[in-house]
């Protein structure tokens, strides 16, 4: 029903329509979806429209569609749902066919009104061949093309497309990613669905050049066999990850109030998950702490790690993290453990996995010899390094911590034979300059690509579902 | 073997005797165990013991326990492994039962000489009856008797205890703890458990009258069955948290390393749980946020949640994550819907649960109408308030969410039908003076006793956990 091309219209509008601009400023200059276009510094032809003012801080206010000297490339509507059907037929007369509807108030209601309203639109959408993104949505944020619907995102562009069915977790998921360092291609808040769906944007994301990794948001989907086909396809070259709402009792019928959609039974979202190779997150926070590996790692051959760390509780912590996330510690064979007792003292290290020595993490000339013996080793794939921030802290109050940091995020690449580092960080104190050292730490790592995170278990999620993922994408065909 | 006559003592010691101070005070000051207690103002006469040196800081050294002038109530022996039996003799000799070994070197590196070491102090120790705290552990904090065996941690005393295998997470419980506002009577970790057991321990702690809510760490035990009964027994009156590390293959094994404990089996640990009625933790953080709970939370009838909060995805995210935990979340009945309908206005208003309306966190008075409507609904146990504070924030620069803050901490409490209330904030965006914001709301409402949690599966875990307790303490008995 639609093709990549009309969506290539709708990511990279030259003009936009705003439809129900305020009728005046609002406080701290507030302007609703036509100001975030504004403060984004959209650069294509901006129509406010709105019929009771002709002007709106400065700038021509139209009276509708009609009026307009162009169709445009996008229209937003953000009125009151009892007009939207009107407008929606005005759009069809003006051969506007692209149109971000932002009202709520329609099937996810639950009551007759909105279900009516919903009917209604479906049917004028249909015949019209409107391509619709909504109902009940926050609609796109695309930074190459400057655009974006609400008030705060990076203007910087990334390779990072993420799929939301609600318009709160674009904003979240799309804020709390950017605190790692994420940057996006494009994001899509599509709520209800209307005539778009997840697959009509996947179709286009699959093949748009400037999206390496998807993430997805999922409430309910029309066709499942679809949403299988087209994700297991685009797995064999771009990992997809999908948060998956509503699999519990109170989540599905939550899923029903928030976008109408039809959750659907457990099982057989576990079936699309094995089927499609699809990588499945917990929650908005675990998706980003995935989609961070996933950008830094490119390559692990399996799913055995070492670990460098200091503290036996932290040890058995990192044990059980990596048990439970599915990942396997060997323990050091023999020889392993004679090569790095040749420079570790017995006393007070365990040269066991965790190797728990702290004159490793004090001295960069034995961490190097560490990870190289470390790496090097074959019935290793991958190195977690766990800093315990209080304690380095308190040796000389953070100085310690930032020459680690600059060790990790240059030097250390070079002794890891190929295999993927993650770093992981803790402070327990409320100090905040501990605090500070750690954000500091986390900066220089992600900006040198080294995925880092607080805690182990997400480390260990995070390093299992890419690994897991690589094996199972060679199994996956059409 | 032991009686809690002899724990009193241990725990409040009039005197103490470190043998192993440094020879010199080191960089910033360091003094090992020695410096802590000085640092923590101990009251008690406090000998330092080292037979090189007369005198360290102006203060006079002995050169062994014989030379003092008293038996102390409590050695910390802080001395390399092999001069640890001979030490533990000395006690003996002097009448110095009480003993804390923070040396590590025995049964937990695995190793032959480790091995041996071990059992020959444990000869020694239950041949005289030493009542040893230790090998391989930080020891006590309790600020009531001043005294800290590490570099930091809260001067005020609180009603909460915590038994820990391991050193580390002592250190790492009572501070992520203290952020939430919990205060300790007793922290002890107790490493390798040669004499003085977790069991031991409790014991004490059951008959404590400073101790409302007990925290543990465990590794191994040796008398599973002496657990089960005193945890049971104990759990009738005070709840008993506990994060049993090691219940996975590699956990197992870096268990063994730790401590030298046996893990055990998960099976044998889940009837554990069931028959003791011991509240199970999944994390350091995870036990924090449930005894945060326990503290603030006396009473509970049921698992059924009412959800007032901001946004549809945050609302099917609250009702898996509460689904996941064990809670559940009823449907609004239409009475009540039609309570609410008073006075909160269709238009972009979700009366259902959850209770999805802006104006409701604008207007206190809309809120207290709220809260007392809901929580006089027999079909509801307790109540979650969400706070998106990006959103928030938005509309005036956090002013308004300081006066949520004061609600919520000093208001809120009289809408709520003696109901539980906890709440839940959020922040996506990296903004510096917004989470500023949530800290300041996080500080006030702990203060005034309502628990707070930062993301909806911690709150819901937390509630769940309390709220089983609760039912299940009725069907305990010896």
């Amino acid at each position: 029903m639609f093709n990549n091309l009309d969506l290539d219209v709708i990511f990279h509008p030259k003009s936009i329509a705003v439809v129900g601009v305020p009728s005046k400023v609002g406080g701290n200059g507030w302007l609703g979806m036509y100001g975030s276009l504004l403060k984004f510094d959209y650069p294509g032809r901006l129509y406010p429209i709105n019929q009771k003012v002709s002007e709106l801080g400065g700038v021509k206010v139209y009276p509708n569609l009609s009026s307009l000297p162009e169709t445009v490339d996008l229209v937003i509507l953000s009125i009151p749902a009892q007009y939207v059907p009107d407008t929606l037929r005005e759009c069809a007369r003006t051969g506007n066919k692209n149109v971000h509807i932002f009202t709520s108030g329609f099937k996810e209601t639950g009551e007759a009104e909105g279900l009516r309203l919903q009917e209604e639109i479906e049917i004028i959408a249909r015949e019209n061949q409107l391509r619709i993104i909504g109902p009940n949505c926050m609609g796109l944020y695309v930074p190459k093309s400057k655009i974006v619907s609400w008030p705060a995102a990076p203007t910087e562009s990334g390779r990072i497309a993420f799929l939301s069915q609600s318009g709160g977790h674009a904003q979240d998921f799309t804020n709390y990613g950017a605190r790692l360092g994420l940057r996006y291609s494009k994001v899509v808040s599509y709520g209800n669905a209307l005539t778009l769906d997840a697959c009509d944007f996947l179709e286009y994301l699959a093949e748009d050049p400037d999206t390496d990794i998807i993430a997805m948001y999922l409430e309910g989907i029309s066709d499942g066999r679809r949403l299988l086909k087209i994700v297991k396809k685009i797995n064999q070259f771009k990992p997809v990850v999908i948060l998956k709402a509503g699999l519990t009792e109170s989540g599905t019928r939550a899923v029903a109030t928030h976008t109408g959609s039809m959750a659907g039974e457990t099982h057989l979202w576990d079936a699309f998950f094995k089927q499609s190779g699809a990588i499945q997150a917990h929650s908005l926070q675990d998706m980003a702490h995935t989609v961070l590996a996933l950008q830094n790692i490119n390559k692990v051959q399996g799913s055995r790690v070492a670990l460098l760390g200091v503290g036996g509780g932290v040890g058995v912590e990192a044990a059980d993290a990596c048990s439970r996330a599915g990942l396997k510690m060997p323990d050091l064979i023999p020889t392993t453990q004679k090569k790095l007792r040749e420079f570790i003292a017995p006393a007070g290290n365990m040269i066991k996995n965790p190797i728990d020595a702290m004159p490793i993490l004090l001295s960069f000339k034995l961490m190097s010899k560490t990870l190289d013996i470390v790496s090097s080793e074959p019935y290793f794939d991958m190195i977690i390094i766990s800093l315990h921030l209080d304690w380095i802290y308190d040796m000389d109050q953070g100085v310690h911590i930032q020459k680690l940091a600059s060790y990790l995020a240059t030097s250390a690449g070079k002794h890891l034979n190929g295999k993927p580092l993650a770093v992981c960080w803790r402070a327990s104190r409320l100090e905040p300059k501990i605090e500070e050292q750690g954000l500091i730490l986390e900066k220089e790592l992600l900006q040198a690509g080294v995925p880092v995170y607080r805690d182990l278990p997400e480390t260990a999620n995070a390093l299992a579902r890419i690994s897991n993922y690589h094996q199972q994408k060679k199994h996956l065909s059409n």
